[in-house]
Protein backbone atom coordinates (compact mmCIF):
# COMPACT_ATOMS: atom_id res chain seq x y z
CA UNK A 1 0.00 0.00 0.00
CA UNK A 2 1.34 3.52 -0.67
CA UNK A 3 2.32 6.09 1.76
CA UNK A 4 2.56 9.79 1.30
CA UNK A 5 4.98 11.53 4.09
CA UNK A 6 4.29 15.46 3.45
CA UNK A 7 7.47 17.76 4.22
CA UNK A 8 6.33 19.81 7.36
CA UNK A 9 7.68 23.15 7.74
CA UNK A 10 9.57 25.41 4.61
CA UNK A 11 11.15 24.42 1.76
CA UNK A 12 14.90 22.60 1.68
CA UNK A 13 16.99 24.97 3.27
CA UNK A 14 14.58 25.33 6.06
CA UNK A 15 15.27 22.03 8.14
CA UNK A 16 12.22 20.17 6.83
CA UNK A 17 11.07 17.64 8.62
CA UNK A 18 8.21 15.11 6.95
CA UNK A 19 5.55 13.54 8.76
CA UNK A 20 6.16 9.90 9.68
CA UNK A 21 9.74 10.40 9.28
CA UNK A 22 12.18 11.02 12.28
CA UNK A 23 15.32 12.65 11.53
CA UNK A 24 18.08 10.63 12.16
CA UNK A 25 21.89 11.82 13.53
CA UNK A 26 24.57 11.58 11.01
CA UNK A 27 27.71 9.81 12.13
CA UNK A 28 29.28 11.78 15.42
CA UNK A 29 27.39 14.69 13.87
CA UNK A 30 24.76 16.94 15.87
CA UNK A 31 24.57 18.99 12.90
CA UNK A 32 23.95 16.88 9.73
CA UNK A 33 20.35 15.15 9.45
CA UNK A 34 19.67 12.22 7.88
CA UNK A 35 15.85 11.45 6.65
CA UNK A 36 15.06 7.93 5.48
CA UNK A 37 11.87 9.28 3.20
CA UNK A 38 11.35 5.93 1.47
CA UNK A 39 12.78 3.09 3.02
CA UNK A 40 11.78 -0.58 4.40
CA UNK A 41 9.34 1.05 6.45
CA UNK A 42 7.25 1.98 3.56
CA UNK A 43 7.51 -1.53 1.84
CA UNK A 44 10.86 -0.82 -0.58
CA UNK A 45 12.82 -3.65 -1.41
CA UNK A 46 15.36 -2.43 -3.60
CA UNK A 47 16.51 0.79 -2.69
CA UNK A 48 15.81 3.69 -0.12
CA UNK A 49 15.94 7.35 -0.75
CA UNK A 50 17.37 9.92 2.00
CA UNK A 51 17.55 13.33 2.68
CA UNK A 52 20.64 14.99 3.77
CA UNK A 53 21.62 18.42 5.26
CA UNK A 54 24.36 19.69 5.57
CA UNK A 55 24.80 23.08 7.71
CA UNK A 56 27.12 26.09 5.74
CA UNK A 57 30.57 24.78 6.59
CA UNK A 58 29.71 21.14 7.71
CA UNK A 59 30.48 18.02 5.42
CA UNK A 60 29.97 14.42 5.32
CA UNK A 61 32.31 11.97 6.00
CA UNK A 62 35.36 11.34 3.53
CA UNK A 63 34.79 7.64 3.19
CA UNK A 64 34.41 4.87 0.99
CA UNK A 65 32.79 1.75 0.96
CA UNK A 66 31.36 -1.09 -1.14
CA UNK A 67 27.76 0.25 -1.59
CA UNK A 68 26.86 3.32 -4.50
CA UNK A 69 25.47 6.34 -4.07
CA UNK A 70 22.54 8.06 -6.14
CA UNK A 71 22.81 11.72 -5.03
CA UNK A 72 20.48 14.56 -6.43
CA UNK A 73 21.36 17.90 -4.97
CA UNK A 74 18.39 20.32 -4.12
CA UNK A 75 19.56 23.03 -2.03
CA UNK A 76 22.74 24.82 -1.69
CA UNK A 77 26.02 24.55 -3.38
CA UNK A 78 28.72 21.32 -3.01
CA UNK A 79 32.89 20.59 -3.10
CA UNK A 80 32.42 17.04 -3.86
CA UNK A 81 34.98 14.72 -3.80
CA UNK A 82 35.00 11.68 -6.26
CA UNK A 83 38.21 9.77 -6.26
CA UNK A 84 40.75 12.15 -6.29
CA UNK A 85 38.72 15.17 -8.40
CA UNK A 86 36.80 17.88 -6.58
CA UNK A 87 34.21 19.96 -7.89
CA UNK A 88 31.90 21.95 -7.69
CA UNK A 89 27.94 21.23 -7.76
CA UNK A 90 24.41 22.84 -7.18
CA UNK A 91 20.83 22.43 -7.23
CA UNK A 92 19.60 20.06 -9.79
CA UNK A 93 23.15 18.17 -10.18
CA UNK A 94 23.38 14.51 -9.92
CA UNK A 95 25.99 12.62 -8.59
CA UNK A 96 26.72 9.21 -9.20
CA UNK A 97 29.27 7.95 -6.21
CA UNK A 98 30.64 4.20 -7.58
CA UNK A 99 31.28 1.49 -4.59
CA UNK A 100 34.52 1.95 -3.26
CA UNK A 101 34.97 5.86 -4.86
CA UNK A 102 36.30 7.86 -1.69
CA UNK A 103 33.79 10.79 -1.58
CA UNK A 104 32.84 13.58 0.61
CA UNK A 105 30.25 16.33 0.01
CA UNK A 106 31.17 19.77 1.68
CA UNK A 107 28.93 22.44 1.90
CA UNK A 108 29.92 25.70 0.21
CA UNK A 109 28.65 29.12 0.98
CA UNK A 110 26.18 30.54 3.05
CA UNK A 111 23.36 27.95 2.88
CA UNK A 112 22.57 24.90 3.95
CA UNK A 113 23.39 22.06 1.42
CA UNK A 114 20.40 19.47 1.10
CA UNK A 115 20.54 16.66 -1.70
CA UNK A 116 18.66 13.08 -1.68
CA UNK A 117 21.21 10.13 -2.01
CA UNK A 118 19.73 7.05 -2.90
CA UNK A 119 21.58 3.59 -2.23
CA UNK A 120 20.27 -0.15 -2.41
CA UNK A 121 18.47 -1.83 0.08
CA UNK A 122 21.24 -3.41 2.28
CA UNK A 123 23.66 -0.04 2.63
CA UNK A 124 23.73 2.30 5.77
CA UNK B 1 34.21 5.56 -11.32
CA UNK B 2 31.90 8.34 -10.47
CA UNK B 3 29.89 11.02 -12.87
CA UNK B 4 28.48 14.17 -12.57
CA UNK B 5 25.70 15.18 -15.07
CA UNK B 6 25.13 18.91 -14.07
CA UNK B 7 21.81 20.37 -14.79
CA UNK B 8 21.76 23.18 -17.82
CA UNK B 9 19.41 25.43 -18.22
CA UNK B 10 16.85 26.83 -15.53
CA UNK B 11 15.67 25.49 -12.58
CA UNK B 12 13.19 22.12 -11.84
CA UNK B 13 10.03 24.29 -13.43
CA UNK B 14 11.99 25.71 -16.64
CA UNK B 15 12.27 22.44 -19.13
CA UNK B 16 15.54 21.03 -16.89
CA UNK B 17 18.36 19.01 -19.00
CA UNK B 18 21.16 17.70 -17.45
CA UNK B 19 24.74 17.16 -19.18
CA UNK B 20 25.54 13.56 -20.69
CA UNK B 21 21.70 12.95 -20.33
CA UNK B 22 19.48 12.38 -23.40
CA UNK B 23 15.64 13.11 -22.07
CA UNK B 24 13.22 10.44 -23.22
CA UNK B 25 9.35 10.77 -24.56
CA UNK B 26 7.20 9.16 -22.03
CA UNK B 27 4.52 6.41 -23.19
CA UNK B 28 2.91 8.15 -26.10
CA UNK B 29 3.23 11.60 -24.57
CA UNK B 30 5.38 14.47 -26.42
CA UNK B 31 4.78 16.75 -23.61
CA UNK B 32 5.62 14.15 -20.44
CA UNK B 33 9.67 13.91 -20.47
CA UNK B 34 11.54 11.98 -18.27
CA UNK B 35 15.28 11.69 -17.59
CA UNK B 36 17.45 9.19 -16.16
CA UNK B 37 19.90 11.10 -13.79
CA UNK B 38 21.35 7.75 -12.57
CA UNK B 39 21.29 4.31 -13.85
CA UNK B 40 22.91 1.45 -15.46
CA UNK B 41 24.95 3.53 -18.16
CA UNK B 42 26.79 5.46 -14.69
CA UNK B 43 27.18 2.00 -13.22
CA UNK B 44 24.37 1.69 -10.56
CA UNK B 45 23.00 -1.73 -10.61
CA UNK B 46 20.14 -1.32 -8.03
CA UNK B 47 18.18 1.74 -8.84
CA UNK B 48 17.38 4.23 -11.48
CA UNK B 49 16.86 7.76 -10.46
CA UNK B 50 14.91 9.68 -13.25
CA UNK B 51 13.49 13.15 -13.41
CA UNK B 52 10.18 13.41 -14.74
CA UNK B 53 8.36 16.77 -15.87
CA UNK B 54 4.67 17.11 -16.67
CA UNK B 55 3.49 20.41 -18.32
CA UNK B 56 0.25 21.89 -16.52
CA UNK B 57 -2.94 19.79 -17.14
CA UNK B 58 -0.93 17.03 -18.09
CA UNK B 59 -0.55 13.38 -15.94
CA UNK B 60 1.50 9.99 -16.30
CA UNK B 61 -0.19 6.61 -17.10
CA UNK B 62 -2.70 5.75 -15.05
CA UNK B 63 -1.10 1.98 -14.24
CA UNK B 64 -0.21 -0.28 -12.28
CA UNK B 65 2.31 -3.01 -12.22
CA UNK B 66 5.17 -5.06 -10.49
CA UNK B 67 7.12 -2.35 -9.54
CA UNK B 68 7.62 0.03 -7.13
CA UNK B 69 8.08 3.76 -7.29
CA UNK B 70 9.65 6.36 -4.80
CA UNK B 71 9.18 9.55 -5.55
CA UNK B 72 9.87 13.06 -4.12
CA UNK B 73 8.26 16.27 -5.64
CA UNK B 74 10.81 18.69 -6.45
CA UNK B 75 8.75 21.56 -8.11
CA UNK B 76 5.06 22.19 -8.60
CA UNK B 77 1.48 20.23 -7.09
CA UNK B 78 0.55 17.25 -7.99
CA UNK B 79 -3.12 14.95 -7.39
CA UNK B 80 -1.98 11.54 -6.66
CA UNK B 81 -4.32 8.58 -6.76
CA UNK B 82 -2.25 5.81 -5.08
CA UNK B 83 -4.93 2.51 -5.14
CA UNK B 84 -8.46 3.89 -4.33
CA UNK B 85 -7.16 7.23 -2.72
CA UNK B 86 -6.47 10.59 -4.04
CA UNK B 87 -4.39 13.29 -2.48
CA UNK B 88 -2.90 16.28 -3.47
CA UNK B 89 0.97 17.15 -2.74
CA UNK B 90 3.79 19.76 -3.34
CA UNK B 91 7.39 20.29 -3.23
CA UNK B 92 8.94 18.29 -1.01
CA UNK B 93 6.69 15.71 -0.40
CA UNK B 94 7.64 12.11 -0.87
CA UNK B 95 5.53 9.59 -2.51
CA UNK B 96 6.03 6.00 -2.22
CA UNK B 97 3.98 3.66 -4.81
CA UNK B 98 4.24 0.60 -3.43
CA UNK B 99 4.00 -2.58 -6.97
CA UNK B 100 1.01 -3.73 -8.69
CA UNK B 101 -0.58 -0.56 -6.63
CA UNK B 102 -2.48 1.45 -9.36
CA UNK B 103 -1.24 5.18 -9.37
CA UNK B 104 -1.14 8.04 -11.62
CA UNK B 105 0.15 11.66 -10.76
CA UNK B 106 -1.15 15.20 -12.71
CA UNK B 107 -0.27 18.17 -12.41
CA UNK B 108 -1.94 21.09 -10.89
CA UNK B 109 -2.22 24.57 -11.11
CA UNK B 110 -0.05 26.92 -13.11
CA UNK B 111 3.07 25.33 -13.25
CA UNK B 112 5.35 22.06 -14.38
CA UNK B 113 4.82 18.93 -12.14
CA UNK B 114 8.66 18.29 -11.13
CA UNK B 115 9.32 14.73 -9.02
CA UNK B 116 12.15 12.55 -8.82
CA UNK B 117 11.31 8.70 -9.90
CA UNK B 118 13.58 5.72 -8.14
CA UNK B 119 13.19 2.28 -9.57
CA UNK B 120 14.90 -0.88 -9.20
CA UNK B 121 17.22 -1.99 -11.79
CA UNK B 122 14.44 -3.97 -14.24
CA UNK B 123 11.84 -1.53 -13.64
CA UNK B 124 10.75 0.32 -16.88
Amino acid sequence: MGVIHRRSGGGWDHAPRWEGVEPQRYGDSAAILKHELIGEADGAGQYRVRYFQVPPGGRTARERHDHDHGVVIVSGRARVTLGDQTDEVGEGDAVYVAGQELHCFEALGDEPLGFICVVGPRAG
